[in-house]
């Protein structure tokens, strides 16, 4: 984004983000290996898990990060690429029967509906691996190669044990036990925060930036949407129901999970929520405006109502 | 391996290549997350995976060719973990009731048989990411932000749909199908020959070396090996008896599986291993005493009993 004098208004910013996120579909579909090369039915898989639908939450966030920070697009597809393959193999894995078993995602058959349960599984395998190669040859990334290891360093480190994979094991040790609120946080931190945050430095870091003070903030920014946005799913998934099968909002826990309403009840959870969006609003705010589109999407996240 | 005027005689090459076993143990154990470290079922879970018992095929590789090139086996170590952490995660993945459904491996029961099928999906998922973090941020490793940039993609490339994870998905659709001799080896080439040519190439370049020629003979040693490592696993499954191999023998031949033995014959699998091991030896000629390792892994792959 430019920088203007005159903050730009929601409207615009609005259009801004969905250009992003149409910019982040064609960059996908040009960067994932085509559907008639062999394996097809492995290249099938991985279009699938990866194409058609989804907020593209990450890949905004390293646009509209790189932007602010001075980067053009093209030097931000792949990194806006990589994580949204990451999040898609993430979710490929997550929705097999050994894990949350759905049958359905954003709408359609989840791939292991689609393609088996062992090409749903290598899809995935092969969506990660993609990820790093991606972020690795990419020939519009314009950075020194001393700052690509360094995105790729962040890349591995939101993935692996220590991030989301890491988070996917708290989760699934989660199952039926009353966590503690710093429990919970701890888990989404890792399970969705960490590629959240990491998508915001890998914005940062493709754009050229070295300043720590300015990485912090935008981590911190990072962190708190990381976990706005999974308070707002939580209280989605209630107020759904509510409004669907017309049962009391927060007397189901969805498949016995733990959940922000269900450990810190349904109010506190939105002034929760509000609280995060101001402090990510916070963070950003010495950028001025060059992280309005930052801002919008602090919004949105708080406010999105599916 | 110190370049020395007299060949080292074997009984000394094969306490080196013991002594790389050992040391890739070692690098092993220190480079995974520790097991008291939470997510602690998680990490033990990767640690299960990866620790106790195998070949170390690919860590010999990395440490015989960087060693015959000049690297210290220190700035041999991440490369050396990076190649045996993706083959112990493809294995864990490989186990699954969905893929091979295999309860033994190494003579120990599976991962998802100790740690259930959700860990050792997470487990698999946690160990890829780590490779390519442990590349990314080894400080051992001495080499150019630029050849380390180029380790990743190495690493990347062999891991993926054009790589492990597509053989993997060549495999899965070949169950039950005549293949002919060029599938057979296309199959092989990308399942097991990607990330053993990477193995060699990643030795090379930890060593700095950029050499073309140099680099294109060891990818050709590494792809005979390679094939020549199937074709022996092969003919094991008819020959070998499951308490010495640490899996169940015959397992190919019941799971309609197509083998060397199956599609060329037993006696032209042999004479192949021969030709590809001939080859293998041919190819690194031209390097002298110096690939002696390299050498003798090759006979070690032809003529192993397990």
């Amino acid at each position: 984004m430019n920088s203007a004098a005159v903050p730009t208004p929601p409207a615009t910013l609005a259009a801004s983000l969905l250009a992003y996120s149409e910019r982040a579909e064609t960059a996908l579909a040009r960067l994932l290996p085509p559907q008639d090369q062999p394996p097809v039915e492995l290249h099938r898989a991985m279009h699938y898990a990866v194409l058609g639908g989804g907020k593209r939450l990450r890949p905004l966030l390293v646009y509209a990060t790189g932007r602010a920070l001075g980067a053009s697009l093209d030097q931000l597809d792949a990194a806006a690429a990589a994580v949204e393959i990451i999040h898609a193999y993430s979710l490929a894995h997550d929705d097999l029967p050994a894990m949350d078993d759905d049958d359905l995602r954003r709408g359609r058959p989840t791939c292991h509906i689609v393609f088996g349960e062992a090409m749903a599984i290598l899809a995935g395998d092969a969506l990660q691996a993609l990820a790093f190669e991606l972020l690795a040859a990419d020939a519009a990334l314009r950075v020194t190669p001393a700052v690509r290891v360094e995105m790729l360093r962040v890349l591995g480190a939101a993935c692996g044990s220590h991030g989301m994979a890491g988070g996917q094991a708290l989760d699934l040790a989660a199952v039926g036990k009353l966590l503690s609120p710093a429990e919970l946080e701890r888990m989404h931190s890792h399970k969705t925060g960490a590629l959240i945050r990491a998508s915001v430095r890998l914005g940062a870091l493709a754009a050229g930036c070295s300043d720590t003070g300015r990485l912090d903030a935008l981590e911190r920014y990072g962190h708190c949407i990381g976990l706005a946005f999974q308070i707002r799913d939580d209280i989605l998934d209630i107020e759904g129901e509510s409004h669907v099968i017309g049962k009391t909002a927060g007397k189901d826990v969805a498949n016995d999970k733990p959940t922000y309403p269900a450990i810190h009840g349904l109010e506190p959870s939105r002034r929760l929520l509000a609280d995060l969006t101001g402090e990510a609003l916070g963070a950003i705010a010495p950028f001025g405006p060059d992280v309005d589109e930052l801002a919008q999407i602090a919004r949105f996240v708080a406010e999105r109502a599916s």
